[in-house]
């Protein structure tokens, strides 16, 4: 069976998961617990950070960026990259733009400080990191709403990556109480739609040791 | 005439120099001072970073990690991202390698304190980031000399973007003294391997101004 390695708040694992769920490629979670710097997974992953994919065949794909193109690729009926160069600009464009901007701008402050951070002894969250990341959400918010506003799906008329990049990051954000939906309604429908999606049913029934979600988080109709 | 947005020393803007140079696609640079956030610049690059690729039908293309898949895709006689599906695998772990983790640990401390910091008004470089980044850049000098030591090239047997990504970083770090290549012989070679390629001409005779490289920047028998 196919295994990936995650974190069950990990954004990026839940993006590789709901992509997998999306392409109806079964698998097999497995926590792996990256502080401990396991030398049998840094063999695998020497950046040590999750997911890893390990395949049937036992090919290994480390990093949600490179696990997705490479899922892509190798399972391409349902085409979530984009289906021409300049749909796959624009996807990627959008994916670095969640993978990198949202990632050091949102995540870094709210996820790290809450969970990675704990687990690597370096103390409580701080409070200023915790203020930027929640200020800079709203402007990457309003920027999705922008997008879901103009486009039928957030890269243009098509499903794709990004959207699942995106919604992921959210839904752990969400899990945790951290998104304010009341701020921008337009990226509250486009992530109702997403929230639909049977891919997502896996990451709406976590529940993770020591962590009650908002009671809105699973609720489709929130 | 395709024009590339670039600023003289940015490591981004660099690999992507270096690998339209090796494809021998003819372009255009264009100082963009990122910090000024022109607006028909931001319609082009919304992160406004650069480089921004602009083709000559007028295709845009953001992000050196974007317009690297979309050479690879658009020109693919010489192909650089691998020649299968675990090459590929392989070179995007190295150019994630690079891209995220070398930009945060080294550039971030080295590159942005010493330039882009200045540019933004944020003040002189902090010490203790100069310190990290050069603590950090060793560890990763060591990694790459192993991965040379190992396989033909970094990613294996095949010359490819995970190269022209960390000779291009390593090109503006070493433009700014900040490089002590006698810690790692087996990067050191592996590094003039890469400068003595006609595709490097260009941003070792770059003078950037108020900027004087080290005397062995240019020497390709360093």
């Amino acid at each position: 069976m196919r295994i990936l390695y995650h974190l069950p708040l990990s954004p990026f694992a839940r993006k590789v998961r709901v992509v997998l769920a999306e392409k109806r490629l079964p698998f097999e979670l497995r926590v792996e617990k990256v502080w401990e710097r396991r030398p049998e997974y840094l063999e695998m992953n020497p950046a040590c950070t999750v997911p890893t994919l390990v395949e049937d065949n036992g090919r290994v794909v480390p990093d949600s960026g490179v696990i997705c193109e490479y899922l892509d690729e190798a399972y391409p009926d349902l085409a979530l990259m984009g289906r021409n160069v300049d749909e796959r600009i624009e996807v990627r464009r959008l994916v670095t733009w969640f993978d990198q901007k949202f990632a050091q701008e949102v995540l870094r402050n709210l996820y790290w400080e809450k969970t990675i951070k704990q687990a690597l002894g370096l103390g409580a969250p701080e409070g200023a990191a915790l203020r930027a990341g929640a200020a800079n959400l709203k402007h990457h918010l309003l920027y999705i709403g922008w997008l879901a506003e103009h486009r039928k799906w957030l890269a243009g008329s098509q499903l794709s990556m990004a959207d699942f990049c995106a919604a992921a990051f959210l839904s752990s954000l969400d899990f945790m109480g951290d998104v304010d939906w009341g701020t921008c309604p337009a990226a509250k429908d486009w992530y109702a739609r997403m929230k639909c999606r049977p891919a997502f049913r896996a990451v709406l029934n976590d529940r993770v040791g020591g962590v009650t979600p908002p009671p809105h988080y699973g609720d489709l109709d929130f």
